[in-house]
């Protein structure tokens, strides 16, 4: 997929584009007519330089776009005169890696958005969804949403770390070391609410333990347990 | 939601987040020991003026979540030593979203991210997925694509029964008294396992307490401590 900038004036702007594009594994960027000075600067976005080396310049979004079967615009929907077609950011995702062929996704300039102009090389149109009163969004904020959605449904990307948890026998270890605790520090003396057997393992139970703080609270019951006896 | 930014240096990424906020339907920003300038700066961040101006400073992270009930930090997953939880940020999402009680969502810096220390105030941890070469976001982008996540999964959800999660300040306490127990006790004598503050406050977040058992857990803790003190 080619990310095409019609018209960016910031060089931040650029630059976060590019860094985007390199956090979801995209690198064909493409500037329409950029602000030079932006351009320059924007070589030099932190953890981008690949993508922004590689980044082709072009005069006009015909000359952007003319390899790519499919162009997707992105507009914030507001004032919006052209008759194409506009859905929401999810469902034109969807249409966008079912396509099988060469795709450019077009952005807009900081300050108007594509233009008429712009928006007649499009397929479609898209729009990010947001509060009415506050559509408008940073440019690199906007390329940043649009990639994490090409990217969200084609996972795998996150390893999901999650301990291993105590079991039921640990727990019954801790429970009965607290009662322990629990009688000899005189608490059963003042209080009912943990009264019965149950509801101090309840208690325990709900802490949903892993295997290894499990290991720790032993520790710490027992170093409690033998500063009680020893008096 | 309170989006919280721990220790922000760029004031363009403050107002990006703010922007973010705005665009996104968000409206409480909070600022743990920001860098003054930036923070001057942000002020003036294009659209979104009503959330810098609302936007609360505190001087940690501790102050900064006390009157939340769940608190899920960000993080790319590299470089982390805390064993706690990480999932995908959809995941974590609808977590948060299911959560009855206040909520904070945690950004650490632009350059470190969250800290150990930081990550030991969260119940667990979530991730933006992508590509393992370049993990490392920027701080508004990360913002925006996780608000983003938020609201495109709006809905009426299944309302779930779950109990009133404790606040970090109920926990802050649990902390102390536990503190106070294990130094009694000699269980610092003989173990560095839990040397550090932030080590044995991650093992009572990840107890996951409700108000409730940590109201029961406070009573057993002043128990135990009046029972040490007798000796």
């Amino acid at each position: 997929m080619k990310v095409v900038l019609v018209s960016p004036r910031n060089p931040l702007n650029i630059g976060a584009a590019a860094r985007a594009m390199s956090n979801f594994g995209f690198s064909e960027l493409r500037l329409v007519n950029p602000y030079k000075v932006a351009f320059r600067e924007a070589r030099s976005a932190v953890g981008a330089a690949p993508v922004m080396a590689a980044a082709k310049e072009f005069s006009c979004v015909a000359d952007a776009v003319a390899d790519c079967t499919l162009v997707a615009g992105t507009t914030t929907g507001a004032h919006r005169e052209m008759p194409q077609e506009l859905i929401p950011l999810d469902a034109g995702v969807k249409r966008l890696r079912n396509h099988k062929g060469e795709v450019a996704l077009l952005f807009g300039s900081e300050k108007f958005g594509l233009s008429n102009d712009d928006m007649s090389h499009c397929h479609w149109l898209m729009s990010i969804p947001s509060r009415g009163e506050h559509r408008s969004m940073n440019l690199g904020q906007a390329v940043a949403i649009c990639l994490y959605e090409m990217t969200r449904t084609a996972r795998k990307l996150v390893p999901v770390i999650s301990p291993k948890h105590a079991s039921s026998e640990q727990v019954e270890v801790l429970h009965q070391r607290l009662d322990d605790i629990l009688g000899r520090s005189g608490y059963y003396d003042h209080t009912g609410v943990l009264g019965s057997e149950r509801r101090l393992r309840a208690l325990l139970k709900r802490m949903n333990l892993s295997a290894r703080d499990a290991a720790v609270w032993l520790g710490i019951y027992r170093q409690i347990l033998w500063k009680l006896k020893q008096n």
